[in-house]
């Protein structure tokens, strides 16, 4: 390091004060931290004054760009379909990509989802995908493009060449109380989407108990920055906020989730869980220049679920596989007779991490069968002594646990009283 | 860690979010720290909240008193004499602790200073001590306690085992651009004094050009908040405010501090430097309950310099050996006649330090002989090609970025013109 054109602790002073970083500042800092010429120590001190002082909307290109350049970033210039991707900030019961990407797939355009696994009360899409006897998630870029030639849709874990720095400062902040931080989630977020090399990208922007964002103003402004960030960097991006005070459908897990998402591909499935997998492929096949797509009759006809048994296949999984069981279930009944009146995301998504669903650290293992069948969702007329959820998992000392989390989570009240729900489900398009 | 009462995330996100953290969670922090459960990475997150968001009094002193039980508390209640300290924030030409320590020693006070290195354009009074012939900064506690009692003043390195929490924490900062915060500062310099084992301490807080903090206000901020962990501490403490706009004395360096440090020991001396360390010598003096003493004449009859003859004998030092001198001198002379109206501490304390008097990283060396003598000082009348200041270095190739840092540090002006000192040397006393 004979020649550095900068020092690391001024840079740190800069934001520390309030100042503005450069893109030649920030260029230079992504990869002399990529490379381990900055120490943790000095990238955790700046992250806290980012926190605390926040970006300028150049800086925080500058710092999604970087991210990107401090790895490889696929190209799918040269498959004969149009690329188009969709990535949720998490919820509880979200298993959107699972009905998701075959169904948009159907329409020949390719959808080359990389993804991740869950941490803390939202799951992961991988997690639940494993759940599937046989099915891979690492796969590699050859054999992705492939997949994307013959079937359409690829779900499959992002390689840690693809925007490193990412990684690396992910971990960080995850340990050093810097997470909840937007320039540094839209950039997290963007950079390993651009990177991905998707040329079209809707971003599932949640609000509300259950989301990482409770606010819808933040979840907004998030919207917004990632817009603009994908923009920027060449990628037609379109945002869709949603509501996320209630689990999405009936099943919060693993092999749960992808039971009801089958249940979608068949052409049923609950009314929330399809009303946003429709939404949602409207927008991405829009922004892959497919205007006039019936992406109902699509789900209804079974050509989404034949996208579906073709993507699952060519990962190895078998389609007609049965999922696992939990061992060990605990069914809660309504103590009275009346309307659903409230079931909060966030407990139902903690139990169900407690459940064994989820994980705390990035090391742990999964129990696939594990999560909480709804039998009821708020605005439903409910019975005394009928069931309201199921808790599964393969380890009855944890209902206790559980239960503790779901302590004033759901409540049955009279006919004509308010539900709460925090409004519709689909509460705005940031373009 | 079977039982850990706190998450080192949860305290950072209360300071964070501008939240106060109890004495109990700063002290299981600072222990875990020390102990190495918490990681640098996140200690240096939490600094930079504390940085920008600050502490309440009472976490302050929880920090202090933490970093203090961190290691081991000297305790001289088993000598004979009352012990008594002083502290400066730093400064150019700062070699009061010279002259003071031995000359409030002389009086039958013990003076006990566990003193540091320089770092920066700031010397550090070790550095000065070690151009002596022979002398060690290093003894152990026995041996400090045994000069004490025989000598009365000793100047030596702080062991490991003195608030190893400071340490490892200020080498954090150092290199997290998170220095300049009164909260951490004054914590910083308390545990070491608490530690330290003095009953009464002086603290010299300096500002102006030269000084670590420019502006008096907040160094009288930072003198209010030390005052108060001293006294919180149970040590009688007492700040003095003192200017650093100009250079203290004549010599900026190690070797001629120590010259000069002789010549206020043999009754001469320049007027600033006696005029300070007279001031010290007092308020350390009262704090050990001793009154009435005359310090001037302490200095004039030899009492001050047979204590100075006896401290360094003591260390292994030689005081009547030649100091180092530089082999390569380079002297400034005044181009026009008029008034020396301007001379600016940081520039020359640059100078000095780029001339090899100073260092950069704790573990480069120093040039002892190294520094600049300066031939006038502001208000002074001076001639056209009269000597203004001479450079000193063991390498020629040094002078020429020495001057780019004295570009505009100094200026002769007419009769009458404004001199720029920045008000009087002693600005104030906070008790």
């Amino acid at each position: 390091m004979a020649l550095e054109p900068f020092d690391v602790v001024d840079l740190i002073r800069t934001k520390r004060d309030r100042g503005t970083l450069t893109t030649a500042q920030i260029d230079w800092m992504v990869d002399a931290y990529t490379r381990g010429y900055i120490a943790d120590e000095q990238m955790s001190a700046m992250t806290m004054a980012i926190f605390l002082n926040g970006m300028e909307r150049e800086e925080v290109s500058a710092l999604t760009l970087a991210m990107v350049a401090s790895g490889t970033r696929l190209d799918f210039s040269g498959l004969d379909k149009k690329t188009t991707d969709k990535h949720s900030t998490g919820g509880v019961g979200d298993k959107i990509t699972l009905p998701l990407a075959p169904l948009v797939a159907s329409f020949g355009v390719a959808v080359p989802q990389l993804s991740g696994r869950g941490l803390g009360h939202t799951g992961g899409t991988l997690d639940k995908l494993e759940s599937i006897p046989g099915w891979r998630a690492s796969i590699t870029v050859d054999e992705m493009m492939r997949q994307l030639d013959d079937v359409g849709a690829v779900v499959c874990a992002a390689g840690s060449g693809l925007a490193p720095a990412d990684g690396k400062l992910y971990s960080l902040r995850d340990i050093t109380g810097t997470v909840e931080c937007i320039p540094l989630i839209a950039s997290s977020i963007m950079s390993k989407k651009i990177a991905e090399g998707t040329a079209a990208l809707v971003l599932d922007v949640k609000f509300g108990s259950g989301a990482f964002l409770k606010d819808i103003e933040k979840s907004r402004e998030l919207a917004q920055v990632m817009v603009r960030l994908g923009e920027d960097a060449g990628v037609a991006t379109r945002a869709v906020l949603t509501n996320m005070n209630v689990p999405l459908g009936l099943a919060i897990g693993n092999a749960n989730e992808v039971r009801e998402s089958v249940e979608v591909l068949a052409g049923g499935g609950p009314a929330d869980v399809v009303e946003l997998t429709v939404e949602l492929a409207r927008h991405m096949l829009e922004l892959a220049g497919v205007t006039d797509a019936d992406v109902e009759a699509a789900l209804q006809d079974g050509r989404a679920m034949d996208a579906w048994r073709g993507m699952i296949a060519a990962q190895g999984g078998d389609p007609d596989a049965p999922l696992p069981v939990a061992p060990e279930s605990h069914t809660v009944h309504a103590e009275t007779s009346g309307v659903l009146v409230e079931q909060e995301a966030l407990p139902f998504g903690i139990a169900a991490w407690r459940l064994g669903a989820g994980r705390a650290r990035k090391e742990d293992p999964v129990d696939h069968s594990a999560g909480i069948d709804l039998h009821a969702k708020p605005g439903d007329t409910v019975e005394a002594g009928q069931p309201l959820f199921t808790m599964l998992t393969s380890d009855a000392g944890r209902f206790a646990r559980a239960l503790e989390a779901l302590e004033g989570a759901y409540r049955i009240g009279s006919a004509g009283d308010e539900v709460h729900t925090g409004g519709p489900l689909i509460a705005g398009v940031v373009e």
